[in-house]
């Protein structure tokens, strides 16, 4: 079998009947997570030791306008019925009700939960957290926080055996958009909202983002994770950025600090300067250092920083909203769930059911910056440029600078510094070792490899 | 019940018999793993459902010096013995052998393992998951690459619906350092080597480390796991930092990059220039651009960035080595692989087990950054500065700056600028508004909150 150009390996479980996965919501998220279930059913399959099959999905108007991808014999008005012949129930309608509802009518029925739903998770999780504790099925919840960011099995999991002190999220895209556009080009909150607006990052009504309301939501359920405890959006001391002015922003930058929205849940104990003991939920603007992780959160991305006792700094970076970032996040719940079903009390188990090829070192393909000493005199450059293109690589930039020490080329050698495009290695190499042996080539100084770009 | 200050509601579940939990090797992670296990008892209890008892550690010599906190009747040579008894097996004493064979042992026998060993799963790996999935157990290793940063369990099981495109990973933390000292001060390879090993940050013999060993290492495991393919040591192209030069570092800053050592494990389609089909697996020094999220990876720190399919591009940051941090790591498995003893097939459940206060906003402790306009008069700063005092804000620093814009006071009105140390939010909003009723203060013109500093 082979899906995506890899040999998957079939696994013995795949004996294991199809599970049948319900889909509650076919908005951005979930026309995404159909594609994924329909698109990769074969890797998905191998992943989980038996087939997901898509059974249906619920929406509110069958006869509405879908994307393409929808097969729209699976959409239905009755999600009650649905629910009732699930396996695996993914919400992804938002909204609390009547998602709430059908969250607990397909927990009583026995069927795992993955859900990405943060207004409900943050009104009333702890609801659904003890149903499914009580009827003994799966609840999951990775999107609901942070889009495609993991971050609750991080906490839930990874932390377990540690204690987290606190959290500081970079959680709402939009208002980190403005914000780093304020401090990039100087513009005031409301054009910097403007653009924003203008490029889809965020609402015709900018409310819920600008207010703070949206990373509230996120930092209710943060803070349940991290200390185990109930914490519910009216929990949360909220202020928004809508008072950030553009001064604010210049002067945060001339005493070293970004301005940034945080959604922070502290455990304090009461010893330190006259606070009281407990858990402390707050969203608000914060000046944040520029040496700190977070301060680098640039754009729409979103970033989660944990303190814990022995772990100390963490920090989760990543997309925290887009269809397939939240897709993503749903998908590996709904694996995690299945494989539960399928492989009962096992955990999770590294199947490398793959054989994929080992590419050698030569295979690999890069990018390099050369540093080279040469004869001072003209043609020299043309002489380089034309070895490399002799073995099929093209230049980025050749530039004759000076040297970060402000020498300037003596006894007439100069030195040129070549960034390559992206080639397979072994060209390289070859390419390097001919300009090695060029006339006016003294020496070949440095070869460095360009990653990341 | 109540540990560490909060108050712990006691589950049904801990009328679980207590799971018996060996250490093999009691080193600087093992004292942690042992000293965490007896303090946080009931708080592991509490999470897992049951007690964990720790029923030995194997070590190498029984009567060698130990930890205060290592309790010596623990101690024993008979690491088999120590495995037959066991419901969870941690292996941290390093090495293949004798760690390869008592895991296998243990994992024969039926119990849970937990392995720190990255030089053991680097070789052989895929025996060891092949063995836990025959066996059905469970085997976790999250502590075996970076350390405390959560990788593993974000791969295996996060991104589980997604597919890795590619790995990029600061892995080392030794050689981190050293490029970083290199770039902050300038100074040569050699001499951020020594300091590296004044500081206790590299070993006296650093060839693990500045040779690529180590980073080459967790560069197999990370590609086994985001690749589900066997990848083993052999299989990785490794190069070291030893010929990174002081005018490299410089010449790297001055064309917008910084020099990092890099794991990369890549898929490649065979689609793309001259590259061949299948998963290349490198380590070496590269040049990342300044802007890219592992270019602020400073110091000892490790990140590992992650670029999927759907989810885009994700980053996971914080310490990759060290007693705790590890133990942090070890301990979060350890707990994993209980609850599923305990639980049966149930996955995590979020038991809100701490009922923890919820402070009110004015309980928050932050600190302020208040700007102000004045009368431009002598006496004016000692007037604020005492109404600060008064309500026991201690003062950090007061500025009485140029404008960000350039212009100066004018109108005989002066700017203030006040940063404070932390103090309750309360006495914050208190002292602000009493200096807003100060004679000289015309205006309040921010109010901000300093966090991550």
């Amino acid at each position: 079998m082979t899906t995506r150009g890899r040999s998957v390996v079939p696994s013995a479980a795949e004996s294991h009947p199809p599970l049948r996965v319900a889909l509650l919501g076919c908005g951005v998220v979930g026309t995404q997570v159909a594609r994924l279930l329909t698109e990769q059913a074969d890797d998905l399959a191998s992943r989980v030791g038996a087939r997901l099959e898509l059974v249906g999905i619920a929406v509110r108007d069958a006869a509405a306008p879908r994307d393409a991808a929808i097969d729209r014999s699976l959409l239905t008005e009755d999600a009650e019925g649905l629910v009732a012949r699930a396996d695996v129930v993914v919400e992804v309608m938002g909204g609390t009700e009547p998602a709430r509802a059908l969250l607990l009518r397909a927990i009583e029925a026995g069927a795992a939960v993955v859900t990405a739903n943060k207004a409900l998770l943050a009104e009333d999780g702890p609801t659904l957290y003890k149903a499914a504790d009580a009827a003994g099925v799966d609840i999951y919840f990775e999107a609901a926080v942070a889009g495609a960011i993991p971050i609750v099995r991080p906490v839930r999991e990874s932390l377990a055996g540690d204690h987290v002190r606190r959290v500081l999220g970079i959680v709402n895209g939009t208002t980190n958009y403005v914000l780093d556009q304020m401090a990039t080009t100087g513009m005031g909150l409301e054009e910097a909202v403007k653009e924003a607006q203008d490029l889809g990052y965020a609402e015709a009504d900018p409310t819920a983002d600008v207010e703070g309301y949206d990373a509230a939501a996120k930092a209710a359920i943060l803070a349940s994770l991290a200390f185990h405890t109930r914490v519910s959006l009216d929990d949360v001391a909220r202020e928004g950025i809508m008072s950030v002015t553009a001064a604010d922003v210049a002067w945060a930058a001339q005493t070293g600090h970004v301005i940034k929205l945080l959604a922070i849940a502290e455990l304090r104990d009461g010893t330190s300067a006259g606070g009281s003991a407990g858990v402390s939920v707050r969203v608000h603007p914060a000046l944040v250092p520029t040496s700190h992780p977070l301060a680098n959160v640039r754009g729409s991305f979103n970033a989660v920083f944990v303190e814990a006792e022995s772990a100390g700094e963490l920090m989760f970076y990543g997309r925290g909203a887009g269809g397939a970032p939240t897709a993503s996040a749903v998908l590996g719940d709904v694996v995690s769930a299945a494989r539960h079903r399928v492989l009962g009390g096992k955990g999770p188990q590294e199947s490398t059911y793959a054989e994929l090829a080992i590419l050698p070192a030569s295979a690999a393909v890069t990018r390099y910056q050369v540093r080279l000493d040469v004869d001072d005199r003209p043609g020299v450059l043309a002489q380089v440029a034309h070895a490399l293109a002799e073995h099929g690589v093209s230049i980025e930039a050749v530039r004759q600078p000076t040297a970060p020490g402000g020498a300037d080329a003596e006894g007439g050698v100069a030195e040129l510094l070549i960034t390559t495009h992206a080639a397979p290695e072994s060209a390289l190499a070859a390419t390097v070792a001919a300009v090695a042996g060029l006339d006016p080539v003294r020496t070949i100084t440095s070869v460095l490899r360009v990653e990341g770009a």
